[in-house]
């Protein structure tokens, strides 16, 4: 099961904190990667180093086409899920995307009216609005059951010991140089 | 049980979209209120008009001195959380902290030192950084089983028709008025 986020509507500088926030829940919670709708290479390079520190796999690719984008997936057997508090509610939609390699989009403040029918399926978390990244959260949790929460996070430098109170970190590997 | 977000360390301005998403995913996922360590009133009547718009009767409170919140919490018999990824993990902390009153603190980039002291207990989800967003998010559903998606928010002017495609919105009462 492939899960892709694909982040569309992203406005540089305004969006960066919110967009940087979906791509870091999407790694941190099981994702393959996130797609980004806009050109902002900083976002990338900040989940980059992310994912170099805390390991995994995690890709991001900017500047993407997104109607390109979601009619390769579709080429390619996979479902396309769009998360807008107008959609079917988590619970009723479950059962259709399981076990289905989805690209999941999600939009900021304002998306395009096409996507609402380009979408195989448009999903809400609760028909209230909220957060696109609480939204992503709780989807990825419920497709996994809750079992990337312990995910294994291989290759990067560190790893946190968890602990009641306080911090606790592993260095794992030295930090890359840069020679 | 009562669920109140106590939100640390906000700046306004930079913090402001990030704040509100907080505040926004506590009112959706079932929390009563939102405790705001910062005096800013546009976090509060952006979330005040969510819920005249959309139901329910969630709060929020600006302005408040943050230990003391915490000092009363516990000195009223319930339990202060505190959301970290050097926490404990949440499926060996939801058994600690499922059915209290919960105080669930929620710090911006940087917080201060002592507060991992001060709380009961510090959870993670999952132990990798990602987002204070999702991290509530998670928080608030794992709490109550998702029952909390099936929320019923009376009282408001609008109600979402959930639908595979599209926007559909019930008028359920008339806009107020300013007379």
């Amino acid at each position: 099961m492939a899960i892709v986020v694909l982040r569309i509507g992203h406005r540089p500088v305004r969006d960066m904190r919110i967009t940087t926030h979906v791509g870091m829940t999407a790694r941190a919670l099981g994702a393959d990667g996130m797609l980004l709708a806009a050109d902002d290479p900083k976002i990338k390079e900040s989940i980059d180093k992310v994912v170099r520190r805390w390991g995994g796999d995690f890709f991001v690719k900017i500047g993407v086409d997104w109607k390109k984008e979601i009619k390769q997936w579709k080429e390619n057997g996979g479902m396309v899920v769009h998360l807008t508090m107008y959609g079917l509610n988590l619970p009723d939609a479950i059962g259709e995307i399981a076990n289905r390699d989805l690209l999941i989009i999600v939009g900021a403040e304002k998306v395009p009216a096409s996507l609402y029918n380009l979408a195989d399926l448009n999903v809400a978390v609760g028909n209230q609005p909220h957060s696109e990244v609480a939204a992503l959260a709780l989807v990825l949790d419920h497709l996994q059951d809750g079992e990337e929460l312990h995910g294994d996070f291989t290759g990067g430098e560190r790893k946190i010991v968890p602990t009641r109170s306080g911090k606790r970190v592993k260095q794992v590997k030295p930090v890359a140089s840069c020679g």
